[in-house]
């Protein structure tokens, strides 16, 4: 199969076989962060801007860091200090980022549909890196990886995701995503946290959390945000621990091969506990590092693949 | 011409003949950014310190990948977390970044004259990337090249610049730029907004922006700062479109060929419609991809061209 | 002798032959940075992570500009806009940075002993740039360094600091750097900023300023840190020059011979005349210069000397 597509926007818009190919890639660029010399010279020569008009330290670390071992120059322009706050257009100072000729422009927002904008107005690729709570790609693409990494192929498994669903861009995603693979999506959390027209998610709804994992495969644990309780979404923590949390307890009665993930930041003992974040069946530090290898499968796929080969 | 000077301070220090060195040097550097492979290993092992005291995006990553493309190494230091809040003199703060012996220290300093007194003091190449309302040199060169690329000759046209000369460095430097290269400069804006001491600007001055842009190669319009607004030096945003603003019914009146340029990041409506920015006679966004080559002829003559490799 | 260390946390974890071998190792790297293409490819392929929680510029920029000399990619994390402010804990921080195979993790934190925490924890290489009131090796390297370049020999020095020692990790670290090259260090400064303990510190005390620096062959002034007057720790600027600062009258009582040092950012007219930093005893600008090569030494035997030779 051939990469045709432009641009990463969500998961809705990529077949089965585009993110197969993904995952592969990922798989096969995976080794070179394993070697003493970290680097191929695949993307010399290419630009990459990371556009973050919402802050986030961690993706924005990885695709740098997936730049950097493709040897693509990476340029990272934050909000804070754009000409956004000058009352220019999105789209305009999208197009002055785009007349410096970048390759790729990864931006995360925090409006709902402003990569698909941009997508539409720029002929340089796009790859969102989350935009309001609507979609994370790469984050879902990173946790397929390491799901399938373990258990080979992802058709027909069940997969529990907790917690604040409404408001998670990472659930959106992988409910899209694990579902586009043939895997059945199952979510569980607060009623205040569930999302309205919920039948449309492609995921089933459990009665709880507990047989919301009792019988998963893979389950996912989503990040509180604490800025919900003061909004009283939520209920205290330690109550949000016990209700909704995969805490000791809960531990003992998932499947002895579930796997534990988490999108990180975690809160220790809130949503998951140390004993769950840490032990055998967590893959929550191997979800990082698959994501930088998905985000050099992207920029690979985008910058330098047989797309390019082909144009250039 | 073989190029001598240590440094880029203000466009009137720079001689006809320099000038045309830079620009010449810019149209061989631009097609580098039009390239599948954007990277040259011409400046490799050069360090290019980036010292903005005074925010901006578009300015730092156009230098920015200016230097990457040259394969030089760019650290950028901002003014918020540097050591001048702690109280040390500026060049000061200069000597010591002058100690980790960087080949070119680009400055953007909010007081005029900051890069003068760092070129004075210390051996390090400095680029003025905009000092107070004084000078923007790189800015005005970038214009002066996207000009003559369409123009041909600089010498004998009819260059109008609109709004806030008083307060506008870019309007300094492009007078000074225009005029160097045999060009005549009309000036144009509210009389709160021009400057005193007028007659030594080499420029003269219109009755009204109608007189200024009626037979002009060249429309410059301005960014308004809307700051100035609330110390009453403009008038509101409606008044000012329809009175200085490139509008509509201006845009009819203009010649065919004429240029119209922004330095961005525009206000869409105020100082220029979008029939203006968008339409066939606009080069806005080729003024900024011209940045970066012009930029990078700028590094190229300082670090790397014949100045350096007679003197090493 | 061969380096073994995997981190590199304080001066009292090293021993006399490790210092050596780091400076021996600076000083054959120094050259590099005084060419004309100032960069080998000995790290190529490394990436180095500058970890800020505490914010520092002179500091990331010397750690920065010593990873891209030796072609290493460096990614700065800074403490305002990381996840720590999520409530992650620093280790959980830590791990995620490590999940994306990072060769080196230089560290500052305003806690004493942060670094000493992940070194603990982390596989990867740890350099403390700084923690709390702790420690600070590599400017306790440079130190020593720009010392030996001129005395040759360190044994035997008569070293004085001089200013707020109670709250400096420079002191501290440099008290146990001479001491372990065989030095003396003498200490003084206002009573308010002596530490307690200090007979445990390992460097005896002046009665006052004058005694320390009468016979010193090295004269460290320390930055005073201005919030200290408004705690009531130090006396008006004026006084404290006049009571405790190197000014124009001990400057003539000092050796002819003797070296002034201080860690930047300098007060001028307060700890220190200009009459000091400026003049021929003054080698405040090589210890900046001596910091990158001391960084790059640190770099190079931890990442991609011997060590790393060996087992990869």
């Amino acid at each position: 199969m051939k990469w045709t597509k432009k641009d990463i926007l969500d998961i809705d818009s990529l077949s089965r076989e585009e993110i197969t190919l993904i995952l592969d890639t990922a798989s096969g660029l995976k080794e070179i962060s394993e070697r003493s010399i970290k680097k191929v010279p695949t993307l010399r020569g290419k630009t990459i801007v990371l556009f973050f008009v919402e802050p986030s330290t961690r993706t924005r670390v990885s695709f740098d860091i997936a730049a950097k071992r493709l040897s693509a120059d990476s340029i990272s322009i934050a909000a804070s200090t754009s000409s956004l706050t000058k009352g220019e257009t999105l789209i305009d100072t999208a197009r002055n980022i785009e007349a410096m000729r970048p390759d790729i422009l990864v931006m995360r927002h925090s409006a709902a549909g402003a990569p698909h904008l941009l997508a539409k107005h720029l002929s340089t690729c796009i790859v969102n890196a989350g935009d309001g709570m609507h979609a994370h790609p790469t984050q879902a693409l990173l946790d397929l990886m390491s799901v399938r990494e373990i258990k080979k192929d992802l058709s027909g498994l069940k997969v529990a995701i907790v917690g604040d669903i409404a408001h998670s861009r990472v659930a959106r995603s992988n409910i899209a995503g694990f579902s586009r693979m043939g895997a059945s999506v199952t979510i569980s959390g607060p009623p205040t946290m569930m999302p309205a027209g919920i039948d449309t998610f492609g995921a089933s709804v459990a009665k709880n959390v507990d047989d919301a994992i009792a019988d998963a495969d893979v389950i996912m644990m989503l990040r509180i945000q604490k800025e919900r309780q003061q909004n009283f979404l939520m209920p205290s923590e330690r109550e949000y621990a016990s209700q909704y949390g995969l805490n000791r307890t809960r531990l003992k009665k998932i499947r002895p091969d579930a796997l534990i993930m988490h999108p990180g930041p975690i809160n220790r003992g809130v949503e998951i506990a140390p004993e769950a974040a840490d032990g055998p069946n967590s893959i929550i530090l191997e979800q990082v590092t698959n994501g930088v290898a998905v985000r050099m499968s992207v920029f690979y796929l985008l910058a330098g693949g047989v797309r390019n080969a082909d144009s250039d």
